[in-house]
């Protein structure tokens, strides 16, 4: 897949590929500011070895209780992103041959971080209107031998964008506490919200502590912060803390005070609120694109926030067969293969709608739509 | 030892017992500037999600070549310092049960990282004027069941000081090559030089390709930039790319970009200039302190930079055992055994001489003598 985003990235191509936010969303003049305030105030200190930085510790646990989750700053572990956060929990819970229970479909870093420690995956069918399909998780869990961990993306979920139900979500945090699988919620999009309700995170549902929740600056803030966060059991923390150390030693000092600069200083929000007006808009012209182009051929999810939609056509069209004819009309989307766990969803493929304008939008979606009409035309 | 080091980090505390940078030798001003210059040149993209940052890894291979080892940007792969590239290289060759050659003393983040996967070390003795005893390495090369991974720190080792010979590195590399075990040369130290001859690092007598070499810019840059490097050979960069990609993603394009422009605006010279000047001054005070001191119950080695000094006693004083009563002295440094892996080495210490003004360290040291002369008067 590094390839295909690779081959997707030349600028006459037309990428609905990739997984980035909106380059001109960015929060460009914030970051600067917070970083001069950071180098002003700490001087030597920001840029010196350092333990966790407390106050952006304490502004998540905050941000966590706001959301619902009882949880204080001695809770929080701060991680190079939500990726270490998935390489971190399944190093602590996964030897060789131990099974992961993971979505049907899901996205390619969960699955590696699981496969890189020799474990086996179980797919569970994932609903693509309610999210993961609790009745499939639970028989996951009660198979022998049991999954030590599970992994589950309740919001805007990537691939797909779906979010996981209110009920549902309650329901995996009894399964977690009754199967005793740990359930490591995956969360880096739930901040990406333009419509609709919020919800509660799955772990805030927990009452027996076996739901472990990680966060992500990344989409929320900056990729390049490379900084996101697990809220853990507090008896978990020793061994992560040590692991962390073997690993890559901390996080940049300099990286998590300037985030702590931009939180506090109150710039997330009107931050998001530009960032999701943006996607609001551009997953709107994608929705009328679709309907217009593809609405006889194909279905797709109704997203209220995130960067993805999942489109699923009618018939048995292969996607991934069809990547190289795209490329040809310079226009590019992930085969749902690529996040398939089961071996499935040949006849899908993720659009990223959050990093092209409107304009590219129409005309890529159109680009598609002549390439699936040129394959379904043939005999 | 993090507890340890937590515990001599209150300020009351004359502390030897760190591995930092002084931190009124940090590049402050120059880091902002080169901050500035990126934000105002890259815009957006220095917050992005990215490939390794193109112009970094050029640097890097520049400098290497005029440290005299072979080497293209494609052989250049960047981390999150070099802890994570002593995880990346313990996780492609080590599996549970295999054998890992260390040094008899090394850093506690090597060892940490052979025993995360698994390995057994296998010590190889440590020469304290001339760097590892390369007739052991040869030997331990040699036993059944071959170590599948070797890992040297050449020049003011952590924790010792000690620079292995130019001969003796010929010879490892050499070693290498002939009984076919990878070894991984850990050199985060050399550019600390004040005092004599700069030596060619194992990598440059590197024929086979049988070494991989890992730098850092922790400390000739700053900590905080959590940027390091590998030189490995070519067929094996495309798992370590997967590898990484699984861990955690990428490094910060802020931060490559930074040092990017730190490094080509020509700022490390003069401030590894004045860096090294103030360390030698350091180290010329803390020898001045242990001769006047201590050179009747110790001897101690002769690094000629980086930031650490070895001291040995004369009899079999166990300086862990003193520790308590050097904390009740308010002074601190770490029991040398915390750095051994044959289980020897009780009557020496780490010294730590970069990160004090001379009053204190030469107030230290005076502490430190009255600590080991009271339990020298002991019967």
């Amino acid at each position: 897949m590094r390839d295909l985003i690779a081959l997707a990235s030349k600028p006459e191509i037309i990428s609905f590929a990739g997984g980035l936010p909106a380059a001109d969303c960015l929060p460009l003049e914030e970051v600067q500011t917070a970083l001069e305030a950071v180098l002003t105030r700490d001087g030597a200190r920001a840029l010196q070895y350092g333990p966790p930085f407390g106050p952006l510790k304490e502004w998540i646990a905050g941000y966590m209780r706001g959301r619902g989750v009882a949880c204080s700053a001695e809770e929080v572990f701060i991680t190079n992103g939500a990726q270490q956060a998935l390489e971190i929990v399944s190093r602590l819970f996964l030897d060789p041959g131990d099974i992961a229970a993971l979505e049907s479909l899901t996205f390619t870093g969960v699955a590696q971080a699981v496969q890189g420690h020799g474990a086996h995956i179980r797919p569970v069918h994932l609903d693509l209107e309610t999210g993961v399909d609790v009745d499939a998780l639970e028989a996951a869990f009660a198979q022998e031998p049991r999954p030590r961990l599970a992994i589950i993306i309740p919001e805007f979920h990537n691939p797909t964008g779906v979010s996981l139900i209110a009920e549902k979500r309650q329901r995996v945090a009894e399964l977690a506490a009754r199967y005793n699988v740990p359930v490591v919620e995956d969360d880096p999009y739930s901040p990406l919200r333009y419509e609709g309700e919020t919800l509660k995170p799955i772990k805030a549902y927990d009452t027996a502590n076996a739901v472990i929740y990680q966060g992500s600056f990344s989409k929320m803030l900056a990729p390049a912060m490379r900084l996101g966060w697990l809220v853990a059991p507090r008896e978990l923390l020793p061994r992560i803390t040590v692991l962390r150390e073997s690993i890559d030693l901390e996080s940049s000092q300099l990286l998590q005070r300037t985030a702590a600069e931009f939180l506090t200083a109150g710039y997330l929000e009107p931050h998001l609120q530009r960032l999701n007006a943006t996607n609001h808009t551009r997953r709107d012209v994608l929705f009328e694109a679709l309907r217009h182009e593809l609405g006889d051929v194909a279905h797709w999810t109704a997203p209220q926030g995130g960067l993805f939609v999942w489109v699923t056509f009618n018939t048995a069209l292969h996607t991934g067969e069809l990547f190289g004819a795209a490329i040809a009309k310079q226009v590019a989307y992930v085969p749902g293969m690529h996040f398939s766990t089961n071996g499935g969803y040949t006849n899908t493929m993720r659009l990223n709608y959050s990093n092209a304008t409107p304009e590219r939008i129409v005309e890529g979606v159109q680009r598609i739509s002549a390439v699936v009409r040129e394959a379904l035309a043939k005999p």
